[in-house]
């Protein structure tokens, strides 16, 4: 049995490699999908199929329907939603991301720093699994696959 | 034909008072509904039903499970959702209401100032609508009802 | 019992008012919802909420999201669709309406003159009833309510 | 990961063949569906299987509950769904696939020529993503298979 | 609370009165729908609306789609559905209202005399309650109704 | 707006009773509903209706069919399911039934003594609240219609 | 791209073998289920596992609790079913299962001879296709995988 | 065809193994999937992945959100769910399992005592098949694949 997991949230940093190679360590055989992680692709893909927006905000919708074709796609195909919300940003997509799959009956695993819990805790009570590392959500996909 | 909507978003200023004052001015068949309203009784509900909880992340847990309930039982029951977002507060649980709601085949509403749009695109992609001020909003709204 | 009945497709003759007044000689305990039927205001609603628009498209994409909300709303709310095609435009939103009300499991109930068969022919073998008239429509919503 | 892409809209030039040749080129894991490119055979199917029917609107009858078998399973069977619109038919059904797939869950990428916006507004209003040529369709269903 | 139950099956004696009269006697609150009980009028309602059709399969056909309008708008309305089974006619039609309220989610009661168990042990093995008599059934619904 | 309860759960102590007390002095609009409470009716309703059955077995599925006939009817008109376990019985059907309340989308309202808890875990952890009493029930029920 | 096709109806003759072959020789990619063509051994599967029972009431009961999980989980496998209808047998449990196909979004190609129109007409109406042969419905499936 | 199964139920025994290989005797082509079977590992996990919990309730909770995890995951994935209650557990969690997955269209076989039927009697009535032992339920699975 194989499983796809969909790892939503910021793309700022490297978590998902950090991920994915925990994934390896472990030998789990799971497919990781997510958003784009170029961040300047992400914003400009829009312009790039649809040519030069007239302002800002155009660039942003051309963006975004692109972006959330993909992610459509992607959880459609997803069994586990991974959400990681960090310190810096907004990460209002991650919240609308997490909340798609909950509704669509796909578990979430919530990973987020302690000091967040209070602005998380509606998603948090909803996530199936509220984690603050990738390890420790690496930890529970493993334990899906564990036999006695 | 009555309507019921859910005004999902921050309750930190009277914006609801905004949106119920101006439908009942264009005698708007809706009743609307939404969260607690009272910050401090939102997070200590919680408590309040349960007793005091060992720590904070524990009593958010506490007080989000009370909140959960009452936006599932109130968005089960509306036609639409309303979410607005302000520049001040991280909101993600008005981006994950906003998203329940879409998910569950009920059209979004959303009102935010425009300088929020970058952070708001995907969402702003997935809303039926998107305004700036509740007038707007109630515009709309009104505009369901209207007979040629 | 009363159902309410959304009557889809083209907005620039009377098909609607023949619809309710033959309803209304029956005595049918019938809600009837639709579309805005003024047409001027149903292009202009976009810009009248969201303000001027730079071009004919954004005018476009501004009234269609007023209008789909309309849409939405009222097709959540009804029993049956009726979708009226005539002779002379595009009414490619009426075959989106049609055909969204049937897969959310709402019977669709098709008029058009027969000699549109040739181009109806895939969503008239989808509707539940292909009639010609609002009259024969009537008569159809008529029996659902006799008793023998 | 594959994904399966039915293509509707019309037979009537080889759009399609030029969707799959820019697929190949851009070496995606895509199965392409949709309906019979076959336009005689499409209107004559009914009667092959079924025999000769007494009129034309029999025949047309005949001739749709064959293609709508088609497209209902191969559409059932897909992940997105492009619809293209072209300037001289009718495209009704095309209209009624587009809305169908979007019902159940699958996203739209819509392909239609500037000039018919206006006629399209409601159905571009409900696509994930539109677009005026096949290969920026292909580029977008690129970008959901890209990596950083 | 009212409920409404839909009476499948054959029309060709009085059962549905006896349902109706015994319901009547328990003051139990239930809005009784069902088919159209005067049987030439249900064969003949399609070349009634639709005009003479030229074989009796083609009048079956335009018969059949008015009365499954009738079925569809109807059962969507129910709470319950009772499927009485005789020993006379083949009332595929009615094996059909059961399956599709099951699968809908709605209970079905069936009631059929003994001696037809054979022919009906496969939808007697999905109904939520197999009797033999309209009384039975009645007082199955009364217990919905009872309180200690 | 009204909302309707289910109160699923042991029927052998008057807990619903003290639950409706509560409701009433909160001057709640809820209509309660819930199993049949005489326990040796739920028993014998089976064979009450269908007559006596060769075995205890067979009695026991006689009484299901017609118990459970009930159990659904009920919950599909419900907003919110109040489950209570006690510490002497089986009560596997009361797990049965809030499961299934929760994959329809209704919320569950777990009320259990704390030293159940162990036994509970995983019904706890699918419940939107879990309390201990009545009470508390019944105060986050009342929390549901306050308004600042 | 291989379909799954459920074969419900009639095990008395070898029709299914002669849709087989039929597939065979067009070289269609169809893995064909079906109900258990034994009939003794679908009459007497119930009591093979359960036991003997005290009457052939629960000897049918115990029978087609099994044959039920049998069409459950084949018909959850399939794209399409073809319902095949003789002159000879009740064949309700071939209507309830045409129905619970067409209900779960799957298509039906009905197989009947024409003399039967009349008491078949509510579900030929439902099916996707009607035909009086095999080879038809065969041809029908083939048409699914041509290209043009 | 392969088929998985979900085996629900006690962890206390070996039930689960006498399964599988009976299942290797029959040659069935099933991939048996299920909870962790190791008592103690799956108390701890949730103190393992998460740390230590302040309390006996907490240490419970940690554990249920990351077996939930994987029983929502493999449920998922499953075609068929056998359940198995004893004589000595509680076993609400298996009561939950066995309604969820009914409640999602998929087949419960149910496996129990003869003793334990009163209190399994509304489980029992909602099972689509109800054995006393494994060697039944293969039997059943055995069935499914058998071919006259």
């Amino acid at each position: 049995m194989k499983l796809t997991v969909y790892l939503a949230g910021q793309i700022h940093d490297d978590w998902r490699s950090e991920v994915k190679k925990l994934a390896e360590e472990h030998h789990l055989p799971i497919d990781f999908v997510g958003p784009m992680e170029n961040h300047d692709r992400s914003d400009d893909i829009g312009e790039e199929i649809l040519g030069q927006q007239p302002n800002p905000i155009l660039k942003d919708e051309a963006a975004s329907q692109i972006n959330n074709l993909r992610t459509q796609v992607l959880m459609n195909k997803s069994d586990v939603i991974i959400a990681l919300f960090g310190k810096t940003y907004k990460q209002w997509n991650t919240a609308m991301d997490a909340s798609t799959a909950i509704t669509l009956g796909k578990p979430l695993i919530l990973i987020r720093p302690e000091e967040l819990h209070h602005a998380l805790k509606e998603i948090s009570n909803k996530a199936q699994v509220v984690v603050q590392t990738p390890q420790q959500a690496i930890q529970a996909l493993s334990y899906i696959f564990e036999t006695a």
